[in-house]
């Protein structure tokens, strides 16, 4: 398809069409508005929001556009002719999609930072670009503001990559950030953190994981260039952590995060979200608060971390402004849908039975001879071999005891743990969390 | 100037030219060799090393070229028509730069990781290639195999930079964190990284902070848009530093580390490497060893982190082959020249006098009543307020005295040291740092 930009360079000006004006909205069209005169500067065009689709004009914002430039109807953005990129802003699968499509299908360059349209419908929405030369850019749907997406696609585009290791979610980071430091439980931090404005009033999308879920779909795909199925990511979210849980890390060197891995184990990809404890050494360890890091290893380059806020105003509208300007370059240029969908293969999900690690298991036993003697061997009859055991009395006639392991197959140790939590000498599996290293 | 590379989309592969196979050439070389498949897939083209030019091609080398690859002659590369990328990997200034330009004016597209050359000549070969409408990319010349200036240019292309920092030496930085974690001093840690192949035999470069300065003026001229004369650097190395610098530096609660800083002051730039104190929190306090890491304030992304090898083959080798990866993409486009020189403005640098941070003094003194009271008094003549400080005892009859000032002015604090040094009562002024946020 002939390129509809060749005149580009002789054009002053670029219209901006943004759809939705929340919080990544009004920092995308705030940053838009404020940095004008060096983002001119640094693009030799300037870039001027046009139109903003918004569900009510009439509601009181603390951002002021010029008259006309707020709108109820989306086809004012989409249908607009004088308008070359559209910002989805709006978050969700639908209405999102649908009008993602329908400005694609209007010719237009698209920017999103919507993870869970992303995460379920990418493929298909950048395919549809391609077909019609069109750039579709992402940048803001993982780690906020941190460049990640841009970096993997091509200044690390050189790489085989072995990880992919993200805290890619600011409520839980800070949750578990609080339950460590505080010595706090779940349900206490959470109140808290929903006080601050930090959780949601419906947190289920974070806690459980599902937020996390989204963009670790959206980076294994990118860096495995293979398109993932979210149905195929194992998640576990935080609720089930307790204080006692970082206590006994912290004593064995550790921090619990919640984070999203993607590993190429060779024979087929391990996609999976779930609390992990990282040595206190590891790069993401010291990762604390509402901040995201992605963690990379690949070869040749070895381990690459990118730091930085994971959401907000500001950050997520730096990354859609960054985005915008890598389509006004393209466009001025002519070579817009230069950098397109990167999935060319198509690799298999294994399943978490098959998983290899060394776990962390905290349960409560009858504080008495011989105890820690059958729950070893039960271990041992699963070819679970122990790293490092801890047994302390706790509770009237009880003793906590934890353990790590050395590296040991999922499956086993689960058969392991299903033995023991049925063995009148043990009264609890209190928990029990995968050690990445 | 017309682009040459309109017919691209049906060529099938692309020649690439090599100048130098020393450390950097050589990862460069085996990177493409190894994941040639995986590049050309994530391409749609593949890239053949062509020639690579060195001086001895009969010398006994691990990396195994097909025949007729090696060659003696620049001029093999540089007037070979079928090579349309050429890197420049022989490090200095000269003769890179002259096979540079020769390069340019060829029509070639460029790729170095020469920091020295950028650092010194960037401004000049920046506009040469912009003029010919070609690229010419220097991904590996900071932080290694980190992607930063990729990122920097383009994904946090909207934000209105603030101030960046960065650990950009990997040999200085193994030696404070020896430094640090075994309380060693200087010579001997330095005497170690040299057997360790960690430090040249000649250090210079690397212990007075030159390779940080060409590293910090090719990132401060990137964020500010604005060229930096490396003379225009205040830069200090970290022969200077002892383990007691470390030890005090710990009790209160700070990490030493050699720094390159830019900062945006509003009225003009404050460019300088030196040893800063780094509060234990700062992202930066826990890179450790040969790592590097890049850290940026801007608006309106906040802070953002960058992280990863800062030098070796593989690092370096991801990063020259990224950006010849982001050369062939554009070749294909007909949008070679797409991301040129964004030094638009002509920033001051004010000088080092003017600075206004905290500091850290250590000095030795007569151990009799009134002596801290008479030190206090000489930095209240000069208006420098002093934060916190610690009196002991060490050699006889001396006394070591350690503080923290408050916000002051460099000039200053300078004044109050130099009338400090000749009282009776201060046998020296052991060391004094900056603190930096």
């Amino acid at each position: 398809m002939s390129n509809p930009y060749n005149a580009m360079d002789n054009k002053k000006e670029i219209n901006i069409g943004v759809l939705g004006l929340g919080v990544v909205g009004s920092g995308t069209v705030r940053t838009l508005i404020e940095n004008a005169d060096i983002i001119a500067n640094r693009l030799g065009v300037r870039l001027n929001v046009s139109k903003v689709a918004v569900r009510d004009p009439s509601k009181k914002r603390d951002i002021s556009l010029p008259a006309g430039v707020l709108t109820s109807r989306p086809e004012d953005v989409l249908d607009n002719p004088s308008i070359d990129i559209v910002c989805e802003l709006i978050g969700g699968v639908e209405p999102a999609r649908s009008l993602v499509e329908r400005a694609i299908h209007a010719g237009k360059n698209v920017v999103t930072a919507n993870k869970e349209m992303m995460a379920k419908a990418g493929g298909d929405l950048m395919r549809l670009a391609e077909e019609k030369n069109l750039d579709f850019l992402f940048e803001g749907s993982v780690g906020g503001g941190i460049p990640v997406i841009q970096p993997l696609k091509q200044a690390l585009a050189a790489n085989r990559f072995e990880e992919v290791m993200g805290i890619v979610n600011g409520t839980t980071n800070y949750i578990l950030t609080k339950m460590a430091t505080e010595g706090a439980e779940f349900a206490d931090v959470l109140r808290e953190a929903q006080e601050r404005g930090y959780a949601e009033p419906n947190p289920t999308n974070d806690v459980e994981g599902y937020d996390a879920q989204y963009k670790i779909a959206i980076l294994a795909s990118i860096v495995f260039n293979s398109r993932i199925d979210i149905n195929d990511i194992f998640v576990q979210g935080i609720t089930r952590l307790s204080r006692r849980d970082f206590e006994m890390a912290d004593i064995l060197g550790y921090v619990i995060k919640l984070v999203g891995i993607g590993q190429d184990s060779g024979n087929g990809l391990r996609v999976r979200v779930h609390p992990a404890l990282l040595r206190k050494d590891h790069p993401l360890a010291s990762v604390n608060d509402v901040y995201n890091a992605i963690y990379v290893r690949a070869n040749p380059v070895g381990t690459v971390m990118f730091y930085g806020r994971g959401a907000g105003p500001g950050p997520t509208g730096s990354a859609v402004v960054g985005d915008i300007m890598e389509i006004a370059r393209n466009m001025r240029r002519g070579a817009t849908g230069r950098l397109g969908c990167t999935c060319f293969a198509q690799r298999n999900i294994l399943p978490m039975a098959s998983l290899q690690t060394r776990y962390f298991v905290r349960l409560t036993a009858e504080d008495r001879p011989r105890v820690l003697a059958s729950v070893a061997s039960v271990f041992g009859d699963f070819d679970v071999s122990i790293e490092s055991v801890e047994q302390r009395a706790r509770e009237e006639g009880k003793a906590e005891i934890v353990l790590l392991t050395h590296r040991t197959v999922e499956h086993n140790l689960a058969s392991a743990l299903d033995v023991l939590s049925r063995l009148p000498i043990v009264a609890r599996i209190d928990n029990w969390l995968r050690v990445e290293e």
